[in-house]
């Protein structure tokens, strides 16, 4: 799957991936009265209004994208009925061909790990039979219970040629309150990052590890640490665009070979129609605004990474 | 809710917790037969099973303890079918009049992480309308995001009367491998238990705050630290049983009032029926398997809270 997302990233030319992270606030009226109308201003019907809002910016997308990130949150905040949209929508996604990123943070002690790795990334048996609870291609995992609360994520990778990318160094203001103190000199992160270079040469692929890394590009410094520290692990960056990173901060989160990473961008994207760079495109065209901003996004890093490497 | 989790804990006279997780191999081949020949070798047959034998475990059980622990990745990995069971587990439990402790071990950045705190603990917003997803009384919070991972838990847990608990050391194994590390001579667990202390005079119930600590019965010593460093906040102590934990080892988590810790047992109370010391039930009578063995561990913990205190 890393070789894979590694082709689908060669063949779009967009080292990035569209977070598609809901509020029900983002989806423009006529969608959310049209699901209200069916289902009534219920939790199906939030989760109508989230899945068609979804369908709408990956059809848009599709063509231009190598991933898509589901954050589940925005999904399990709706119970049931949310968590049913997000399987719709990673299922959609991956029959339009893209390599769908499910961003859990899940993490636990060693057979919970199993457990969350089995309903995300693998096939859990029921009697003679099995099944894949979400199947996702790639998880994102805490770190904090330590390796072994990892590595059944990773055994499950294995069988299943699948990935995930471990938080390293998170986007967020307040990621250093603990992730930036410093251990034997190093910051917590480095530890980390030292980690999941370890773990990863458990699970290669071609050229990088199925192990990859969360760093957020609010925090170029330190990316360019980790991307020494880590050089086989491909790093998932969120934080570009409504967090506040730019093209020109991603550069060092890339190897020479230009690849390595590939950038997240959620509110960026899906909420494009609410900003006044796309107003033009009316709410009733959100898909289309998506569309343009996902172009531009790609030139900006395109353009930043023409320029360094 | 630390409220009446307390007044339930004096009630019982036992400040243990009745962890919920089950696999499919717990579950006695009566029940699995049952389930399957209603929904087939399916998710939906493993789902009934899990909750069918969930539904026994509480039945024989709730007049003797305070709380339970269902761990949602234990249903999660059945799917959407697995965390239908989960709710109705939950809902169920609270019909019975039980404390719920959602072991979630959820965190993310800050709007991420009030997604989950909405659909955890609080109320999601529909059109004019508000609905509860899942509904646990507490839910259990990863701490390595920092403060703006944890804080939008506890706005909702402010509005709702629920609470937290924060991972400070976990049971497992490898848990030091980040946890122990030291920073200015202490270790990350104590720094994470300081933040803990101050996180929950933001939220204090009548005697102990709404914002507790995971740490494990597996920790002995550094269960004692960590008593004095977050002297309000109580204590869920997962570890005990299976994982090695025993009642002596406890004392040290509980403060003079006889208070400030509840301790889980998982697989010791749930699998009862397979071990020997509970062999002469049954599989057809796995439930007072698991109210013997809820029995056994509420004599052990009494035993060595009364020889300590």
């Amino acid at each position: 799957m890393i070789d894979r997302l590694i082709a689908k990233i060669q063949e779009t030319k967009a080292p990035i991936v569209v977070g598609l992270d809901p509020m029900l606030s983002y989806v423009p009226e006529q969608v959310q009265r049209k699901a209200f109308a069916e289902y009534g201003e219920t939790l199906a019907g939030a989760a109508e209004a989230i899945w068609q809002f979804n369908k709408e910016i990956v059809d848009k997308t599709c063509d231009l994208i190598p991933a898509v990130k589901p954050q589940i949150a925005m999904y399990e905040q709706f119970g049931i009925e949310g968590l049913q949209a997000y399987k719709k929508t990673v299922d959609y996604c991956k029959s339009k061909g893209l390599v769908v990123i499910g961003d859990v943070k899940r993490g636990d002690i060693g057979s919970t790990s199993a457990a969350y790795a089995v309903g995300h990334l693998g096939r859990v048996q029921v009697g003679s039979r099995t099944y894949a609870g979400f199947d996702e291609d790639f998880a994102t995992v805490n770190p904090y219970l330590g390796s072994d609360g990892v590595k059944p994520f990773i055994e499950v990778c294995k069988q299943e040629k699948k990935g995930i990318f471990v938080l390293v160094k998170t986007s967020n203001p307040s990621s250093g309150e603990f992730q930036d103190r410093l251990i034997d000199g190093k910051p917590l992160y480095e530890l980390v990052g030292e980690k999941v270079a370890q773990w990863g040469e458990e699970h290669m692929g071609a050229s990088y590890s199925y192990v990859g890394a969360v760093v957020g590009a609010t925090y170029p410094e330190q990316g360019r640490t980790l991307r020494k520290v880590m050089p086989k692990a491909f790093i998932l960056v969120p934080g570009y665009g409504a967090q506040g990173g730019k093209g020109k901060d991603l550069v060092h989160f890339f190897n020479e070979d230009g690849l390595g990473a590939i950038v997240n961008s959620s509110r960026g994207i899906i909420v494009a129609w609410k900003q006044e760079a796309y107003a033009k495109y009316g709410a009733e065209n959100f898909g289309e605004a998506s569309r343009a901003a996902v172009e531009a996004m790609i030139a900006d890093i395109r353009g930043a990474l023409e320029g360094e490497l």
